[in-house]
C-alpha cells in the first residue's frame, strides 16, 4: 500500500517556512506542510488583559481561523454566521496552550502576544502547521520585544515547540496526513513536542473505531521523530537574521 | 504525600450511578464522582438532522453545560452571554465522539439520541463523569427504542464506554483528580476506553510544564485500570431492570 | 369531575423542600411541587452592579432556566440558540421582583445575591415553585451573610414569599395545576403573596377565553389559602439549622 | 392631593385615536394617551408560520418596540445591542395574547396579522395604549381581509379589547398613570378587558411594597370603568369608514 | 414620458419640515419628501464616547432605521433578527458623516449628539430625507446647547447640509425619485451638499447598467439645484423660534 | 510637494496580479497595489439562493474581510466579536454590486459565484484592489464554468471592471492613495469603471471638509485614467492560459 504522494509512512510532506511574510506584525510566518498553507502572525501589544493586569506576567494567546476559500468546497464565514464554531474554538485553545508551554510569562513582562493563525489553504494538518509556524512567529516577536528593551529577562523562551499529525490509514501508522488520508483515517492523533523530545500535548481519537494501547505507542514513536525533524527545520529558518527592521530600545 | 481525601494514588473517588433520575427522557442518569454530580439525559427523537436524512443511519450527539451554581464561585450563564464558550464546545464534542464510538448507527436506524450532560455540582472530572454516566443513559435509551420496535438491529451497542482523568500532582501520577488537585496538576490527561480495554480518546496536556514519554506511559496504565473499574460499576448499575415504563412495540 | 391525581380542587400537590442540595452556594434548595422539581441556588457576591455602586444598597436578582431534558419532549438549549426566549426573560423578572419585595436592600448592604432557578423536571407551576423555593434559598443566603458579619442590619427580610398557580379547568377553579391541567386551562393565574396574606404579584390570563370578575375573586380566595399553606411548609423547612458550615464573622 | 395634570383619580388622560396614519399596512392607527403616542400597524400576510401550516387556523401576533428618542433620556436601540430586552419581550407577548383573545382564528383562515406597536413618545402606559390602539388597527385589517374575500367567516372578531393602567400613588388608587406617577407608584396594575366587561388579563405588582386584597378590588373597579370608556372611544373611531382604499374581492 | 405624479424631471416632491415633533429630544423634526416620512431626533448627552474622552472635542453620530410597517410589504425587525443589515449600517454611516461635515466639534465641546432617523413611511429617498431633516434637528439641538451655556463657541455650525437623490429613469435624468421610479432606475445617485453649493458626498451607482461621464455631469447639475431648494426650505423652517422650552444657562 | 514614495500625482503604485494563488477555488488571484495585498477567490456553487431559485438567473456576490494581522496595529476578529462591522458590510456590498455590473446573470445560468476578498496586508485602497483583483478571479471562474459546460451562453461577461481611489492630499489631487496619504486626505473618492470608460460607481466623500464641483471633475479625470491603466494590466494577466486544470464538460 503506497501513499498517494509516494512518501514513506514515517515521512513528512515538503515543509517550507517563510519568515517576514507581512510587514506590520512583529512576527509573520507563512508555513507550508505540502499544500497546507497557514499564515502565522504574532502581534505585540503593550499591557495584558484586565484579569491579568498588575501581575507582572505577560500573556500569549492564539486565534485560529480558515479563509472561506481555503477548503475544497467553500465554507461559510464565521463572522457572517455570527458565531465561532466548536472546531475553531478548540484549535485556537490548543495552539495557545502549546505556545504558552515554551515561554516564561514573567520574563515576557506585561506584554501581550496574539498569534493569529489564518489558514490560506487547507489540506490536512492545519492545526499542527499552525503550532509549528506559530512558534517561529512567536520567536520573531520575542526578538522584536528584546530589541525594543521591553522584556524583563532577555531569554523568555525555554524550549521550542513543533507539532505533527499521525494516524492509522489502511491499517498502517502514517505521519503527517493530507486531507485525502485524514478523511478516512481510523485513528487520528496530534502530538505537540519540544526540542528536548518531551511532550506538551497528545490528542488521539478513534474515528468510528477504537485502538489498542500498542497502536498508540507506535504512533507516538513516529510522531516524536517527525517533531524532531520539524524542530530542525525551525532552527534552520530561525538561523537567518530577523526579517525586517528591529526597533531601537527605549531608554 | 497523602491525598487530601485519603485515597491511594490509583484509586477512584466514590462513584454512584442513579438511573431513572428524571421521568421524561428515555434514559436519565445522575452520576457522581465524589462531589462531582452530572445529570446525563438521553432523549430520543424520530428522524435525523437534515444533512443525514435518507442515509438509513441514526445519530448520537451530546451537549455539555454547567449550572451557574455548580462551581465554587458562581459562573455566568452562557445563554445570557449569548454564546457558548470554547471549553463547553470542546467537551460537548468530546462526549459525543466518545459515545458514537460504541454504537452502530446503521443498527440504530433513523433515530436521533441527544445526550444532555448538565453539571449539577463541579469538583473536577466533569467531562469524564459525563461520558461515564452518558453511556448508561444511552444504554437505557437504546433499551427504550428496542422495546418500541424502532431499532434496525436489536443490539446496536458494540462495546461500553467509560472515562477517567489522571494527572501528575506533587510529582506523583494520580487517578480521578478533584478540583483541588486538578487546579495545580503539572500534567492532566483524560482517557476514554472500552470494556475491551481499547482506547477511544486520549488527551494529555502539560499545564505550564512538559512531560516525558515515560510519564505518559505510567498515566495510561493507571487510567486504563480506572476505566476497567468504572466499567464494572456501569455493568452493575445496568444489571437492574429499566427504571420506568417501557413503550410497547409499534406494529 | 375528579382530578387525575385524586386531589381536591383546592389542594396543593405534595410539596418537598430540601435545603443544602449543593455544596458551594450560600443557599441551595431543591423544591418539588409533585413531579415539578426546581433547583434554587442563592449565590452571594461582594459588591453590586455598576449602576448601583456607592448607593449603600444591595441587590437581589434571579435567573430562571430549564434543562433541555426537563420537558416532556426535549427543548433546545437557549445557550445554543444564542438568545434567551421571551418566556424565560419574563419568569426571571417575575422571580426577581417577587424576592426583592421581601428584603430591605439597605439592610443587605452592598452585596449581590443571584438566585438561580433551574428546572430539573417540569410538570406545571415551575415559576411558582421557583419563587417558593427561591425564598428559602434566599433566607439561607441571608443567614450566611449574617454569620459572616456582612449585613448592615441583622434582619433584612421583612416578610416571607410564596407563590402558587390557580386556574379554571373543566369549568372549576383549581389550585396548583400540573401540566396536564395547565395545558387545557381556560384561565390561568399566578399569585405571589406574603406570610401576612398581602399580595406581591397577581397575573391572570384568559387562554383563548375571557373571564368574569367573580371568577377572578374565587381564584384569589383559593390561591391565597394555598400560599398560606406553602408559607407553613417554608417555615417548617427553615426551622432546621443551616445545612452546612457557616463562615466566621470578619473582624 | 391633586394630580399634576388636574385630573380626577378615576379619569383617563385625553385619548386620541387616528386611523389610516400610514399608507401601506391594512390597519394603521396612532393612539395617544395624553403625551404617550404609539403607532399601531396591522400588516396582513398570506399564510401562517410553519408550525401552524395546514391547520386551517390563522395567526395574530404583536411586536412592541420603542424609538430611542421616545424616552425622557435617549435609550439604546435593541437592534444595535443585538438582543431584545426582557421588558420588550414581555410586552410583545402581552399585546399578542390580548388581541388573540378577541378573534376567532378559524374564521380568520390561514392569514397572519402582525400588529407592530412602535412607541413614538413614552409618558407611561405605553403597553395599555398599544393594546387599545392595536385593537383598532386589527379591526381595520380584518375589514381589509373581508373586502378581499379572504376570511373563512365574515365576522372573526368576537369582542373588542381595551386596556388601561391603574396604580396606588400617594396612597390613592389612580387611573391611567403618566410617567411621573408611574415611577413612584407603590402598586401598579394593568387590566385588559372586553366590551362585555369580562377580563382578558390582570397584572398587578407591588413595587417595593405589598398590597391588600381590598386594594386590588378597588383597583379593578376603577380599571374596568376606564376600559369601558376606552371601548366607547374605540367604537366612535371605528364608526367612520375604512380610511383608505379597500381591495376588491378575489374571485 | 411624464412622471406618474405629474412633476417635471428636475422638480422635488412636496417637502414638509415639522419641528418639535416630539417633546423630549433637544431637536425633533418630522421631514416629508412626498409620501416618505422620516422622524429625525437629535438627543444630547453630556460627555463623549470613551475613545474620544479628554480630547476637548464633541461627537455627532447618527442611527438610521425603518419601522417594520414603513415599507410596502412589512419588513422584519432588525432587533428581532439580532443583527443590523448592511444597508442600515451603510446609511447610518452616511448620515453621520454628512452631519459631521457641517459642525466644528471643538466648538461643540465634550457633548455628544445622536441623530436618530426613524423612517415612519418609505417611498424612496429615505436617506436623503434623513440627512435633510437631520440637519434641522441638529440645528435645534445646537440651539438648545447654546441656551444651556454648554458650547465652547456660540456658533459651531459652519454650513447647512441638504441631500437629494437623482437618477436615470426611462432614459431621463430625474430628481428625487419615489419608490416606483427608484426601483427601476438605471442609475441612482445621492448628493449631499452645503448651502454654499459645495459637495460633502456623492454616491452614484449603475444598477445593472453603466453610465457615461456626461450623464454623471447632468445628474450633478440637477441634484445641486435640488439641494439649493432644500436649503431654502430648511432656512424657512428654522426661521421660526425654537419649538419648545429652552433650558436656562448653567452658571 | 513630492509624494513619500516618489510617484507622480497621477501615477498608480506598483500593481501585481497573480492568478492561481490557491488550488481549490475556480478563480484565485492575489492582487497587490504597492504594499496592499488582497486575496480574491471566486468559488462556484451549483444553484442559487432560495429567493432566486427557478428564475433561470445566476448570482454573483462578494464578501470582504481583513485578517487581524493585516493592519498597522492588530484589529479584532469580526467572528470573535460576533458581528460584522458597518465598514465591512459596506465594502462587501460595493464589491458585489461592481462585479454584477459586468456579467449577464441569464447567461451565467443558475450558478452562484462568491468572490471572497480577504485582505492579507492593508496599506490603503483595499476596496479598489478587491474589485480590480475580484474581476480577474471572476473571469477565471467563468472560464472554468464554460469548460464545464455549465453556462447558458458562452460569453456572460459584457465588460471588464477596475477600480481606483483618488483624493485631495496637501491640496493636490492624487491617485491611488496609500494609508499614509489616505489618513490625512481632505477628500476621498473611489471610482469603479469599465474597459469602455463608462462608470459603474462613484463614491466621493469630504473628510471633515467639503469640496467644489471642479475638484470632483478633476478627480474623475485622474481616476478614469487610472482605471484604464488597471484594465490594461488585467488584460495582460488574463492573456496567459487558465492557471490550473479545467474540468471536462458534462455531457
Amino acid at each position: 500500500m503506497v501513499r498517494a504522494d509516494g512518501r514513506n509512512d514515517d515521512e513528512l510532506r515538503q515543509i517550507r517556512i517563510t519568515r517576514g511574510y507581512q510587514d506590520w506584525p512583529a512576527g509573520s510566518v507563512l508555513v507550508e506542510f505540502g499544500r497546507t498553507r497557514v499564515l502565522c502572525a504574532a502581534s505585540v501589544t503593550e499591557g495584558v488583559p484586565r484579569w491579568r493586569a498588575g501581575s507582572g506576567l505577560g500573556w500569549v494567546t492564539a486565534e485560529y481561523a480558515m479563509l472561506p476559500s481555503a477548503t475544497h468546497s467553500r465554507s461559510d464565514r464565521e463572522s457572517v454566521k455570527g458565531r465561532i464554531g466548536g472546531r475553531t474554538h478548540e484549535i485556537s485553545r490548543l495552539v495557545g496552550r502549546s505556545l504558552r508551554a515554551c515561554i516564561d510569562l514573567a520574563a515576557l513582562g506585561e506584554n501581550t502576544i496574539v498569534v493569529d493563525c489564518d489558514v490560506i489553504q487547507a489540506d490536512g494538518g492545519t492545526r499542527t502547521a499552525a503550532i509549528t509556524g506559530g512558534y517561529v512567529a512567536l520567536a520573531d516577536a520575542v526578538t522584536w520585544l528584546g530589541a525594543a528593551g521591553r522584556l524583563n529577562d532577555p531569554r523568555p523562551l525555554s524550549c521550542s515547540v513543533a507539532a505533527v499529525s499521525v494516524g492509522v490509514v489502511d491499517g498502517r501508522v502514517r505521519l503527517d496526513l493530507p486531507y485525502e488520508e485524514d478523511s478516512r483515517a481510523e485513528v487520528d492523533m496530534n502530538v505537540v513536542a519540544t526540542d528536548a523530545g518531551t511532550l506538551i500535548e497528545v490528542q488521539g481519537t478513534g474515528e468510528g473505531a477504537t485502538f489498542a494501547r500498542s497502536t498508540l505507542d507506535k504512533m507516538l514513536d513516529v510522531a516524536l521523530a517527525g517533531c524532531l525533524e520539524l524542530t530542525r527545520l525551525q532552527q534552520e529558518a530561525l538561523s537567518a537574521p530577523y526579517p525586517g527592521t528591529l526597533p531601537e530600545a527605549r531608554k
